[in-house]
């Protein structure tokens, strides 16, 4: 069933892996295929060098095991809450990349400082409210992903335009079209923490720095590649 | 005598190179085999590209070697201190890993801030006091292990929960069930150390940030691991 | 056309990932030709694992696509300006690599603070001024190149003799005689910032270090590699 | 002439590039043999991948080429300098490592935060005072050598006990008993810088951290590794 998922969905976190976004077990990347319904996704904390493309777990949206031998990563109930919700995107990916969990344990949004960042989401990415001791006693996993929708709601973002959030006190969560574009914005988001932080600490470090990109530049480099007369890449 | 177990504590020395962790001789790896209460370690100042399984060194609990051309690590007897003291702990690694010992340097805990944290211990990564100047004189390396039992009693911390200690101006030990799963934490405090220095650092940056990983968050992420209902990976 | 420069353009391409500048397809570098006045340059959006040396794509100087399949990349218009305006140039890079971006982000110059940096250029790689929204929301990519002429001719510097820009917000352009030169000079640029910001920091943490080359060590040392009796390296 | 030691100080070489501490051309290795008072050094700014055992370059004491196609590296005089003085060192490494760089250019000595520093020397890693305008216009190199030479006799150091030094806004020397053992040690100090200026900033983020490793520590490292009872390693 779903070979050929399995199969995307198992290279897909292996590439998480190679970008050095992930150590150990510490990462899940799913793709859902919307014809069925059915979500793939890597198992539970079983190492990535001896994971093959058949320990891949297939869920339906209810959160039933349909196929597999392995139990699903346990952030299952988030990645599911957010397929749900959100019809356009079709891979998800969680990792606990060094940077992005800084920012997230830090409690603060990626701010927009530069082209990098306006190439990625139009805005801030946002930093969702911490959970709850009732939510975080309850179906924790779940109400990760609600307060996900929560916080995109609250501030009016779109999910197909801000490809990623910070879950507070904990770490990243990406997504997009597929798998692959999950994973690839997994790395940008990366690179994007890192080079804001060091923006910051180098702008500190002088009386005259000031930092935040233009409202015009940061529309301009998001239109340039995401808008419809986008003219970034090839057609 | 004990081949498996000198094959496997070379592997996991060998390990910390891979991860990082060690540089030029810089660390150390041991597995005791409970039942002859025989423990196989590194020998001292062996460059790791030239080592051999056989060249591991097997000592005694009481620092007698009982096989073995070449001397034992320099820290030994930290090593056997740990084994007869806590008898649920099977390996131990030490390292001069660079974000452990940075916090070691400064003398400070690694203080909790995030889920990462969390799913490694229940609370602050110690560092232990330093030894004072007759404790250095005399027998030093034996004396760090007593300063790690005496550190962890103080605080009423149980090694089984906490399994890595920062020694005062000198770096981190890490243990576990074996050698192989005192590497993977003594990978997990690197990481773990890299994030809390990055944590502090980004919210020094910011007037409205807050750091601290909430109680409830804390003992969640433990449990959901380590705990009896965990349900993080496969049974 | 051009077979030997496309091949020359498509490794140039390459080695800003080897080097780790790039990540994705987030640079560009370019050769010209100076007999006929031809660019080649990297298509745009192009994956670097999958490129080929016919996928580069042939350029006028007056932006016209002589050759290729693919659309060039979207900042070919900076390039050509920079090709029309200082003819000492033969190779064009840019790239988004982390350390020389946050200098650029945060809107400073990277100051000289040692002998590495003299080694590359006579002063500050200079920040230039930010665009304006009617820049922006014109010719961006062109005005892009513009206003990197503009600061040079405003500082009185030569190209020639500072081969790196940082565009406000954004990051680094790099140049030399030809497109393995602006690569090689990518590297150094990022290596210089990466220090420049560390010198800083390591300074800030001491009451008595003062910071800033002295300008007879930085002459001295820009002038035993580029000045006219240098003698660094081969004749 | 001395062809194994061209093919030793060779090999030298490009360790620096395996160990990460040179990007391009920057750096150089040399070895002496004293029995016939010459010098092998690597050529002046010849590309490390290129380059071949035959390339590197025989000298005198007295800085006359005894055999070579090649210019030997620019820095020459100041290696020969210190062969000349300290005739208990056997090889010579320099870098532009960023650490120990960025500790250059704030003009800042290492100081010893934890034991691995103590494993490594006695004391700080002393920046030598910068140049005059008038050594800089000299003989600049043959100064640099002089530098080093005065700083360590100011300051009552044996090149024995610390073989490690920063030129002020330039970068560091280190050297040992043969070109391996110089480039390990150019190895351990960026390691040490590392650590050194990680140690401050994370002490500088919280209210009760105290740095600076005890003498008696610093002492017992440094015995216990090179000390007449030194029991580290084998013997």
């Amino acid at each position: 069933m779903l070979e050929e998922l399995k199969e995307k969905v198992y290279k897909a976190n292996l590439q998480l892996v190679e970008y050095g976004l992930v150590v150990l077990t510490w990462g899940n990347a799913s793709e859902i295929d919307r014809d069925t319904g059915l979500v793939v996704i890597k198992p539970s904390g079983v190492p990535y060098n001896t994971m093959k493309p058949s320990d891949m777990v297939v869920m339906d949206l209810d959160g039933n095991k349909v196929e597999g031998d392995l139990n699903p990563s346990s952030d299952t109930p988030t990645h599911l809450e957010l397929y749900r919700t959100y019809d356009d995107i079709g891979g998800i990916v969680h990792t606990h990349s060094t940077w992005a969990c800084s920012w997230a344990q830090a409690g603060r949004d990626v701010l927009p400082y530069g082209t990098t960042h306006a190439d990625f989401t139009n805005g801030a990415v946002p930093c969702a409210r911490g959970l709850t001791k009732e939510e975080v006693s309850g179906e924790y996993e779940l109400n990760t992903g609600k307060v996900i929708v929560e916080e995109f709601a609250k501030r009016g973002i779109k999910p197909s335009e801000c490809p990623a959030v910070l879950i507070h006190r904990h770490g990243p969560f990406t997504w997009g079209k597929d798998s692959y574009k999950a994973v690839e914005n997994a790395l940008i988001l990366e690179q994007v923490s890192k080079m804001a932080h060091r923006t910051e600490l180098i702008a500190s470090l002088s009386d005259n720095a000031d930092i935040g990109i233009e409202d015009y530049l940061l529309d301009k480099h998001y239109q340039r590649k995401h808008g419809k007369n986008a003219y970034y890449g090839q057609k």
